[in-house]
């Protein structure tokens, strides 16, 4: 099945959900990828691809490798490989791959096309669509980097084989962020299939692709109601900071993030605790976290104005409407914040 | 005066050329500067400006500083500024402050404003339009960058009264390129006015930019006509190369290549040589070099292909067709290049 991103002017671009098949680039190709990645697929994804010169950019895998330096590492393949204004980058991993390639196609020789081969549940659902590219520095995660649309988006979900189970269960995290906030349909459905199943998968990415790219054709630059696409992450980003990165996958800290965004909105009357119980058993389902021990409540909440979302000192809140509809708010008193993370 | 530059949606910007007035932002300001121009300027600058809050970044003078590590330099100073995304960036140098301030904004937070204020003639001439920008690497130069409009770019042209005589020259070089490129009655006018009087030369900023606004409109991701503005600049680029970017302004290298170029015209009977000798009368009314020892044609020839612009193995030349006209073609013989170079 395909899925059709419209936006502006010639940034429109499709997503393919299906086994990947033969495809022909006559120009010169970089494809980037890492050795976990390259290690379980690369012979498959060379036995599809036919291109004029075809080059690999393997750089080292994990977040803690997001920064200028791999980047670097990226552009000089490029350099080496010759690539000219016409040429194309392909992304062949989860989304620190993609996040990076897309940021290297965007300033290489001032931008060329690149399209995206996720092999993540994560990426499949989350990174295909938005044109977010990026690379973290000390002073915080993606901070750097620029909006850049991919050509094209290929999902076969065959690859998530060998994904291991909890980085499946991360990707689950944010399909279920899109059916709480804006598709209450699509959040039945989850409660009544398996996502183990190849079919259901397939159809689970679709809806999430879609709904996000509803999103975001509304709001590409990120001014208004694509902000609520960060439901679970205002809390996620804490928790994932105050635990060096180390302990939760983004995913899993975005499912805690989406229980104390949960909490909060039950506090505020916007969510019965009935439907708040609702989404923290479909996360169980899939094994994801969904509490987490708060060390210092106070601590916690200061780190909230650490993250660039939040300007003019307001913390914007994505809390649900019921189940299916959000609310995007920078007006909750630090009192309700602080007696939902003492309760939590 | 005002001139309006009109591109795809929300690009549209306004270049004002008059002695700068006050200028007030209810945000943050970053201010991307160096040595030199601060040495002269600043206290103007700041005497004019009225901002939320306002740093200087000040970066080391020169092109050899036009490198990632300067990039990151002014990276940082938004980071310890704070800027947030409404934050404002202003490039207050020339070329090489505009080339990477425009790409630090383009680039920080995925994309903030930035303004420019040219220092230097040909910056004021040159950088003011297109959106180009970018940093040198040991591949080339501006080999990775973007294409980032400012949000409006003030020209005073009494801060030329500093400018060394050679550095006004180099920008003369890049206002003579416009003109015979493009605008014959422009030329003329050139031939009969003195640009070191200051009414003059504001007049011939104003043509310039106009002259180069209308290119850029037609073309805003260079894919065609934009081309037509690299005449001289083919040449030009391997006599900076040859010459370790030591010798020549780049202006200078320009003023040189737009010679080359018309002898090549003349040869191919696109320009009558009492045209060519013109522009060089011209060109050498502000002292800018019009010849140049070749040590090695053939070598000389090769330095074409290390071009980013020469893909698919083709050289692109624009030459000139008469003055106020001119051709981009890639279809030029060896042989032709090869006796125009020998007989320069």
């Amino acid at each position: 099945m395909t899925v059709q991103i419209n936006l502006s002017e010639e940034n429109s671009y499709k997503i393919y959900i299906e086994k990947l098949e033969e495809l022909n680039f006559d120009r010169k190709v970089v494809v980037v990828t890492n050795p976990t990645v390259s290690s379980y697929h690369l012979e498959y994804l060379k036995s599809k691809i036919k291109a004029r010169e075809f080059t690999i950019c393997t750089i080292p895998d994990g977040e803690e490798y997001k920064n200028m330096q791999t980047l670097e590492m990226i552009l000089s393949s490029c350099f080496e490989a010759r690539l000219d204004r016409k040429s194309l980058l392909i992304a062949f991993g989860g989304g620190v791959i993609g996040d990076m390639t897309g940021f290297a196609a965007s300033i290489y020789q001032r931008g060329i096309d690149f399209i995206q081969i996720p092999t993540t549940l994560l990426s499949q659902v989350d990174a295909s669509v938005g044109g977010k590219t990026g690379i973290n520095n000390k002073y915080g995660k993606n901070l750097i980097g620029t909006f850049h649309q991919p050509k094209a988006v290929y999902i076969d979900s065959s690859m998530l084989k060998t994904l291991p189970k909890r980085e499946f269960g991360a990707g689950v995290a944010e399909i279920v962020k899109m059916a709480v906030t804006f598709n209450k349909d699509f959040f039945i459905w989850l409660e009544n299939n398996d996502l183990n199943k190849e079919n259901n998968i397939d159809i689970a990415i679709q809806k999430s692709v879609e709904t996000k790219a509803w999103v975001v054709s509304q709001d590409e630059k990120e001014q208004g109601l694509r902000a609520a696409l960060n439901y679970g992450h205002t809390f996620g980003h804490v928790i994932e900071n105050e635990t060096n990165y180390k302990m939760y996958l983004h995913g899993e800290a975005v499912g805690i993030g989406m229980c104390m965004a949960n909490a909060l909105a039950v506090k505020l009357n916007l969510m019965s605790s009935e439907d708040a119980r609702r989404v923290e058993d479909l996360l169980k389902k899939y094994d994801i976290p969904t509490t987490y021990k708060i060390k210092d409540v106070e601590d916690f909440y200061e780190h909230f104005f650490l993250d660039k979302k939040s300007s003019n000192n307001k913390i914007k809140f994505i809390v649900p409407v019921g189940i299916g509809d959000c609310k995007i708010t920078d007006d909750i008193s630090k009192n309700d914040v602080i007696e939902v993370l003492e309760g939590f």
